[in-house]
């Protein structure tokens, strides 16, 4: 039986693991793992029921592990997605004044996004990428520690003994990073009217103008897109993928019809799951596109063909 | 029971004719009818169970008569085309030399097509429209006629007594017309890989941009067009509708979706037949239009919402 | 010297003489001609300055004799366009009772625009088709006429002493027609900020998706269509060009790049005038496609190719 | 005066440092950067002429430092591309055998390029993010380093006196990285027919569909896309502009048009630069889109606007 465990990109005290609380009571025990590849392979085997990884940050983008730990191996669906408010603080260890930090250490996207604030307030400090923003609170607070301050959660800070000598360092106030949660293939979550679907389109290399193809496919059934990213394929330099956010649900006509007309249109369409959208915006449909209208379409159609059964 | 009677755009002797006779044994008598709308009326009333008449002329253009004809009205379909090679030549009561011709007589769109041809060789003879090409022939040869000649097909001169003046007179060589057999909505000819759908397409006026909209749910599903004509809704100026012939049957599944798009963002699609073309031509599917694609698709798409069937 | 005649579809007492006359006070002479490609000839032979023809009718559709007149032979050029509303009456002589009524003429188009009162108030009448309206006024006015009704416009039955046995008998009230003044090539009337820009546009027969590519030549420049009808080129059956109204003067700046660019993707592109719009409505700039937008835009790619002299 | 001396992304011996030197004698002095936004930075304030950075890598797609540093700040300039093969191995200090091989360091990108090699030969070791492959090299020669094994280029393995334990351990063999040289704006890099242009695209927001237009300005001008790359535009989730790589020289007709289009329905468009193509493909040239075509119309367009001066 597939366990009812619940993992995350770890360790404690990361964004995700904030975000996996924020989920609400989740049965079973929450799992950290190291990477995101480690979590969606865990998953792959069994060893958790499904598991929460970032997706998508409104400074960094797309995270590229997510999105191709996602589309090659076996199949996997998300069947959730939580938002959450990043906030970076700088944590050192008690006594330590901010004029006295030399060296600062966080996971590369954070010093990313403070590289404004760390080239203000510390331009001679050394900054050193490390695997997670937790991992960083937990190397300024380990004994003998070569680095004098974290850019972390509040969560890991506090967690490890830390204290802010900085908070809100963020460029961008208002960051947000959005997460999923993956598991194995299944029933779809129910139509709510306010949902998501996410998939990957391989175009058909030997055919020019394929990303105007794989647009009309949404646009002419009235299908808004909330993201796209192009992915290399990994084969040569200049071949693609897009990885797409779509509004909808599977089990809305027009995006079935059009998920269909990708799948006869792309060399490969990865369908990665419909699940509610974390802001309940119901979009709206346009005229002519709602299940009642493909319906009496297809209602009109079969009266076409057989008008001697009318 | 409705007659087994064939009608056609008379009388006797026209190009419809000809074209009806081209159509091999029909059952039954075949009936002459002085207009485009009267022989539909025919056809609507049950008065006979189908008519021929003209559609399309590759010098005049559609026929706007049969084009709205068809649209406007109880539900007509079309069952088979006819193409046929159109002759025009000019026909004198026996004695009369060419150099004697002073007023012709012939249906509008004879005369328009040998204008050059008259322009050229009776400049200044008197050119009178009359209803029909055969009418034109029998004017000519009815006692005491105020016409010396009427342009039209030989059929109809030979049958009047009448001996040809100039033979092959049309501006343009190689003019052809096609012709539609029309009758009541029934089952549809049997899908044949070399078929002709005809529609028309009303478009909701509050939409800018929805021509491209419409031959946008053709190249999103690879349906090529063999024909689109513009025509006045009959309301106000700058109201159009679209008469189109698509490649393909409605089986095909292509063109049923093609047709059920339209109907969903078109304020009215009529529908008005699919049947054998008269080339006989076997358009190339594009990759992943053919049947066994759509079929593959939805069976794919059937897997995804439903991964525990499977 | 270029005469300053104007020339019209006549004769005296036609709507396109009465459209004429809504243009005010023309300089010279107002002369009629019998068809609309004499009308034409006699601007393309230097016979008249101008003339007068109609080009689309709310319920017929696009005049085919004046749009391909238009498009083949010499240049030619519209300066103006006038819309009138058509009122058909039936008139007879003096003492003729609508019930006497046998027979009945006048030209197909306004036969076919009273085909309904026809048939409901005399579904016995022979119906004959003429040249004109105010021709077959003059025809039921004549000694010994053949004709017992004729079907034109007031001023028309008026002028020949006939008497109206019923008015206003078209099928759709509210019919217009509009006309076009047509010239030799010349400097364009000045922009208004109202204006309409009359094209034909030959495809390239060999790429499939032309017609999209060329409506996709406006839509990429925001300019909006007020009509477009196919034509057939006069070649094979199913080769079309499309005569088409855009919004816009060909000094706007959207208006030109959209024709340079249908000149470069079309076999041909046939520039037939920009006029102001007879309606006077100023049409909706889109975002970004204002003259200024193109001057502006212009300015910056000079100074990304030429950074040195900025 | 700006000085002659060339950055790059260093350490000596990274791939960048290899691709520089690829580009032949460059005059003056090479000088590392530790950072994609510090060699950038050097640029922007003059401290250096130019830089190369790596741009996109077959395996993990765009470099998302470089494309968000040329897009923000002070306007930048490619003047050229270099594009070149990857080879990943494994090195150790001499002595050491595969299998005593426990800790692992290495640049994110690389352990990611190898990580079903790793999983393969060293599933037990312990991988460590480090800031680039050459200073992955330098760590584990460093004296009582913490690490057995880098994975780097041979350059830099050599170069630190360590020897290879294993070549070629990248996953895809015949990854590629592609290199720009970035200086400040000037002039364009002369035309050579096998050119590219890099722009980011940003939309206006309250357009949907806009990609889509993005897309039709290129397509419209036959202008084909080498990459699209979508990037966040740091303000909310879901914002994002576009980074492409479009075949053709600024000097191209047609595509100065479409990114003239471009500056008008976007918000914003930054142009990076025109620059012969590595690969030196001359592309096709579809029909109508050549310099010539462009002329042409143009002239065309001044005849119909002033015909009198003909």
């Amino acid at each position: 039986m597939r366990s009812a465990t619940h993992g995350y990109l770890g360790p404690a005290g990361t964004f995700t693991h904030q975000a996996l609380l924020s989920l609400g009571d989740l049965p079973g025990e929450a799992r950290p793992y190291p990477s995101v590849p480690a979590a969606l392979h865990a998953v792959r085997s069994g060893e958790v029921g499904s598991v929460l990884v970032p997706i998508e940050n409104s400074v960094e983008g797309g995270v590229s592990a997510t999105l191709d730990a996602l589309t090659y191996g076996d199949p996997l669906q998300i069947s959730a997605e939580v938002v959450i408010a990043v906030q970076f603080d700088l944590y050192v260890r008690p006594g330590t004044e901010l004029s006295q930090v030399r060296s600062v250490v966080s996971h590369p996207h954070a010093i990313a996004q403070c590289r404004g604030w760390l080239d203000a307030h510390l331009p001679d400090a050394v900054v050193t990428e490390g695997g997670s923003t937790a991992a960083a609170a937990v190397a300024v607070a380990a004994p003998g520690s070569r680095f004098d301050a974290a850019i972390c959660a509040p969560v890991a800070g506090v967690s490890q003994g830390l204290v802010a000598a900085a908070t809100s360092i963020a460029d961008n106030a208002g960051a947000q990073t959005r997460f999923v949660l993956v598991g194995p293939p299944g029933p779809l979550p129910p139509r709510t009217g306010a949902d998501k679907t996410t998939l990957v389109c391989f175009l058909r290399v030997d055919r020019s103008g394929a990303l105007l193809e794989i647009l009309e496919q949404f646009a002419t059934r009235g299908v808004n897109l909330c993201r796209i990213e192009s992915r290399p394929t990994r084969t040569t330099l200049g071949s693609y993928c897009f990885s797409i956010d779509a509004e909808g649900h599977l089990d809305d006509a027009r995006l079935a019809e059009a998920v269909m007309g990708l799948h006869r249109v792309c060399s490969e369409v990865v369908f990665l799951g419909s699940y509610p959208r974390a802001d309940g915006l119901t979009p709206t449909v346009a005229e002519g596109q709602g299940d009642e209208d493909y319906t009496e379409a297809a209602a009109w159609l079969a009266r076409l063909r057989h008008p001697e059964r009318a």
